[in-house]
């Protein structure tokens, strides 16, 4: 019988659904013995035994195939895949599935809560009550700011309806295909990346990461964006980079940021230094039911696999095809 | 010509148009000295020789009119009354307006931060990452929970228009009225506070503060929320026993709080050793066009009175008739 190593952290933790449906199914499993995010180094060392990985966001490089010489089914908890080496992996004919629809809500949800956050000095207020510190902050409104997303598939088009209740005064939307329903009660207007950055009060970011947009926030982007701009980053580390977003606001540039997700995770860079941005451990799909849901789907993926039932969850063939072009 | 005294901290900060409205119209003026809330002590040092009292949420009582003896009005920045002696006001002639529609979307937007912030755990995520902490914390998402909003008045109507852009699975909302009108796409149901307190997984409160509010949450009422449900409170501190909610959650009952409110402004409570607790001080209408509005609405209030024009926003007199049945 195939197994399954399953790394991504946490897993059945709120719902135990997941292990009791591997165990119905009779498949044997181990959970990542480190309860953290491995380094491709680990996960080599790992995975040299199994037949499927049931994968969170750990680096998939070619030292982990290498190593993985039963390696057949990679089944990822979460959207992204820019930490798999899908080239080697077709080459290696490991078939890939994720769960593409299931963080989106509770993304946009917590991106929300950033701008709001950010726009009234929430997480500064707090820090300087709890030590007795009394001032009064000023602050926006979102239906007083110009709001630019960047990538409106799954999360930011959600974001875009929440945007509803509030009714920015103006929503700059920059995607690669322009192809997309949007509310019309919004304000929207679709712009160039290089418009949206210069006139957005706040510019959130929901692309995947890929060579295209590795690094699209530099230095000299960052310093194009309104003085008083807040910068949101809910999507792939990688996409701002970090130490040039640390001296840009070092440099008293930005009124805020938001930032979920690092190159580098557990994140602990130098931005820690910096009050007004905003750091969590890469939680925008962590509520309990986008959380539970991505489990259990990737979880079931996993089990139509190893018994030779049609995947629900394969990853599209353009995923592949973005990737021999760069 | 009559002279005005500015209580209200901060005052002409970010638009110093009030300022201007006040000179061009040959008006003395001066600016609380102390530069944040006067105790009603300090308030009636100051205010002898004053006719008009641009006043912000500092405590008029009896003493302080016992030394105001040229005082004719008083012109609130804000709507709540609870810090005003309306009695005594009236008793001596003293005419009181307010600028009642000012607040409501700063308060509005913010209490929606608070939802999000809470439900997904941002500050404490944010101060364990600026201490190098990588823990990845479950939340629940907005459309998950059943929202609990007490009073949709001016603010509490917004936050719901605000809600519409997340769906809650449910809102529950208590009015001492019932002859609103409410969105209708959300799931509304009007229930008695109790039914609302004890089902709710978020209560927001959005009352003034009057003798029937007064305590209205005490560890009584707070022990009968859920376990994990969390309170708001954008509207006047004093509505929510701060105590009791202390000891309420340093006994482990309540997921979390944001607190913007206080009894006694500034505030440096026990509630600071609660790291779940979000404490802001007192920034609900702090918004940058909000508040403008309120200081240029009340000062032109001020100035009316002053030249003998007819008022705007005078106080209804239902306040008072409240007041006297009380």
């Amino acid at each position: 019988m195939p197994k399954v190593l399953i790394t991504t952290v946490p897993f059945a933790e709120i719902d135990t659904l997941p292990i009791r449906l591997l165990k119905s199914a009779g498949i044997e499993f181990v959970i990542n013995p480190y309860n953290r995010k491995l380094t491709d180094v680990e996960l080599s060392e790992l995975i040299d035994d199994f037949d499927v990985l049931i994968a969170g966001t750990e680096e998939i490089s070619e030292l982990v195939f290498k190593n993985a010489k039963k390696l057949k089914f990679i089944s990822r908890v979460g959207i992204g895949l820019d930490s798999v080496d899908l080239i080697n992996a077709r080459k290696r004919n490991i078939k890939i599935s994720y769960t593409a629809d299931a963080p989106a809500p509770a993304v946009a949800d917590l991106t929300i809560g950033f701008m709001i956050s950010l726009l009234r000095s929430v997480t500064i207020s707090n820090n300087l009550m709890h030590i007795g510190k009394w001032h009064r902050i000023f602050g926006r409104r979102l239906s007083e700011v110009t709001v630019g997303i960047i990538g409106v598939g799954r999360i930011g088009s959600l974001v875009l309806n929440h945007l509803l209740g509030f009714m920015p005064k103006k929503v700059l939307v920059h995607d690669v295909s322009n192809a997309k329903k949007l509310p019309t009660a919004l304000n929207i207007e679709f712009v160039s990346k290089e418009e949206l950055i210069k006139k957005s009060d706040i510019v959130s970011i929901h692309v995947p990461l890929s060579s295209t947009t590795n690094n699209m926030f530099t230095k000299a982007t960052l310093l194009q964006m309104k003085q008083d701009a807040i910068i949101i980053n809910t999507s792939r580390g990688g996409i701002i980079n970090e130490e040039d977003l640390y001296d840009v606001m070092m440099s008293g540039h930005l009124s805020g940021a938001a930032i979920d997700v690092f190159r580098q995770e557990p994140y602990n860079g130098s931005l820690r230094q910096i009050e007004r941005c905003i750091l969590t451990a890469h939680m925008g799909s962590m509520s309990v039911d986008c959380r539970t849901r991505m489990e259990i789907e990737a979880t079931e993926e996993a089990i139509r696999f190893i018994k030779g039932e049609k995947l629900k969850g394969e990853v599209p063939e353009f995923e592949y095809i973005n990737r021999t072009i760069k």
